[in-house]
């Protein structure tokens, strides 16, 4: 893939830029939609590339390894095949579920020893067989294998997981470089900055990502429990330092807000299950703020969900939104993911085209305060 | 409404007619989706348009009066307006929901007493009122309050049941023709001919409901469990004699082979949960017969779902569709029900040209056959 810097802020680190895949060209700053088992949840492939605009979207790992199983996925001829998805894919690495499973893993210098949630089976992870397993998956984007440390983790902890990351990331490039793409297209490989809420422990994160000269760069670790302000503080740590002629990414980043913030601060990638999973739970994103479609105050509202028409599900009624949502008819589910999935993408959108016109900070100061709101 | 009978076919009681409501023209026989809370499950209204060319959907009194409630639904300005379908909406009358409860309803001369399924609060349904209800819901053709008698009464419950479904009849009538829409479009009653499995009771039943000399009539009560064959026989029964210048709707039929013989005696209106409740638990239709989705033998196929292209939804893959059913993925619901619906809806569009051009009947045998194939 090849990444053109096409506007720095003069205000801020907010950039505008393309980025080129074998599967076809993204603008950032750009939100990816998760899709964690190959579908993003509740959305038609068509309606993702037609009406939300989506240009890349995620795959998780640790679910496509377990179900389908790269067997099948590999039969397909790699994920975009199997999904319909004809652009651009990014899949992480499986390392951050690892070890969100707590009790039923175990780490070591080798890999990751882990059940599966589904059936209880045992299966490992090491940076070589992750590597295999995305270039299986096929992404245009692949990740790293690390350990995301706990939020609440000490010092000595933080510095000693970061060590066994940097110690893996040599074996995923090795790796990754005696492979070839299985599919007719390339894949890159992006290091993840880890390190925790330690400002030095990210200055030494990043000098050594730097020392791979890939195509992108990953943030990780944050969005997982600290401050806001932390974590604006460590994506500033980290990209002060990172190369200004490549992409980054804020993995798991966040609600529009943080998005905002981020991009000011130089991200040009994010991704998050925030507007599928709180939208399945009723929560809208507008660029008005935030409406809870379950409170007895939209029950009679029957004006369209979002007159800013970012999606053609915007013209259903708030009133019957909540009744689908409060009847849990798959439907609701459906039309609040699709809306704030559209949402999201408005947003980055707009937030580029405010950087290449020059008042991208006005617009955002402006905007934080809406995005806020509770209607 | 209208009713035009365009062709009866030479060789059977087959016809192809034309219903034209307020909110529409619909070419019979046709096939009415369900959509019990005023959404079909798992489907955008758009794609109801113009994906699956649903000519007229459903509505269910029980479900829609207990939530969102008629208040709701008044204040929207009618069923069309809330749930943003323009198209003609046929609803029922709440009879049958409430004597599926069982033990939470009883039942007397005035009406059913039940108890919602939702919070345990008590209700009372009576011929009035059930009029009143779909008044306020505003669909353009409304249901008589009836008894559906379990499908093992005996010949004496049966009778009874009949006779108190002719007396509530009655009262619907008195009510509807002293009550007026309330919004700006017609509304049509259509009587409801109950009898059981009992020949007799069902001639008895057609004779009382055409004294009403209805827009159309429904017949009820069967597919509750009764041998196919005798599902059959009492629709010839009902079809020999009910008026020829008026639809006739079999209500809650069927499979799709259950619709063409329903067809073949003269049926032109049918509705089922069935493509929406089996699809999402991996069941397709196919011109080729009937899809399990969810067999290992799916597992590596990675053609597509139906080559007939019915619906965009069929380019997923088979192997796709199968693991995201089995992984419990909100799509796979979406795609197994809307690849099935726009099945059913091409089969009777199919099965109208094959009425108009004379050589239903060979199609249908042939067809038959194909549709009972387990794929
Ligand atoms: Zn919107
Ligand atoms: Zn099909």
């Amino acid at each position: 893939m090849e990444f053109e810097l096409l506007k720095t802020s003069e205000n801020s680190r907010a950039r505008a830029g393309n980025i080129t895949t074998d599967h076809g060209k993204i603008e950032t700053p750009i939100f990816m939609p998760v899709g964690t088992a190959g579908s993003v949840k509740g959305i038609h492939t068509r309606d993702l590339h037609e009406d939300i605009n989506a240009q890349i979207i995620l795959g998780n790992t640790y679910h496509l390894y377990l179900r389908p199983g790269i067997d099948v996925i590999e039969k397909a001829g790699g994920l975009h095949k199997f999904n319909r998805w004809n652009g651009p894919i990014l899949t992480d690495s499986g390392g951050y579920q690892v070890f969100s499973l707590g009790d039923i893993r175990k780490l070591g210098e080798d890999g990751a020893r882990f059940q599966s949630h589904i059936d209880g089976s045992y299966h490992m992870f090491t940076p070589e067989n992750v590597m295999d397993i995305q270039r299986s998956i096929g992404a245009d984007i692949i990740m790293a294998f690390d350990e995301c440390s706990p939020g609440d983790a000490d010092y000595n902890y933080a510095k000693n997981s970061l060590e066994l990351t940097q110690r893996w990331l040599e074996r995923c490039f090795v790796q990754f470089n005696k492979t070839e793409p299985k599919y007719d297209h390339r894949q890159s490989l992006f290091p993840i900055v880890q390190g925790n809420t330690f400002e030095d422990l990210r200055k030494i994160a990043v000098a050594h990502v730097k020392n791979f000269d890939a195509d992108g760069y990953a943030i990780g670790g944050l969005s997982v429990g600290e401050a806001e302000e932390i974590m604006y503080e460590m994506t500033e740590v980290c990209t002060a330092d990172l190369p200004t002629d490549k992409p980054r990414y804020l993995m798991g980043v966040g609600t529009p807000v943080n998005i905002l913030e981020s991009i000011e601060r130089g991200i040009d990638m994010f991704d998050c299950v925030m507007p599928t999973r709180n939208g399945r739970n009723g929560m809208l994103f507008t660029s008005k703020g935030i409406i809870n479609i379950k409170n007895k105050k939209w029950e009679n509202d029957h004006s369209v969900i979002d007159e800013d028409e970012h999606s053609f599900v915007d013209q259903y009624s708030k009133s019957y939104l909540r009744h689908l949502i409060i009847s849990n008819e798959m439907l609701g589910a459906q039309i609040a993911s699709q809306h704030n999935l559209a949402f999201y993408l408005w947003l980055v959108k707009t937030a580029r085209q405010k950087i290449i016109d020059g008042n991208f900070e006005s617009w955002k100061r402006e905007m934080v305060v809406k995005l806020k709101e509770r209607l």
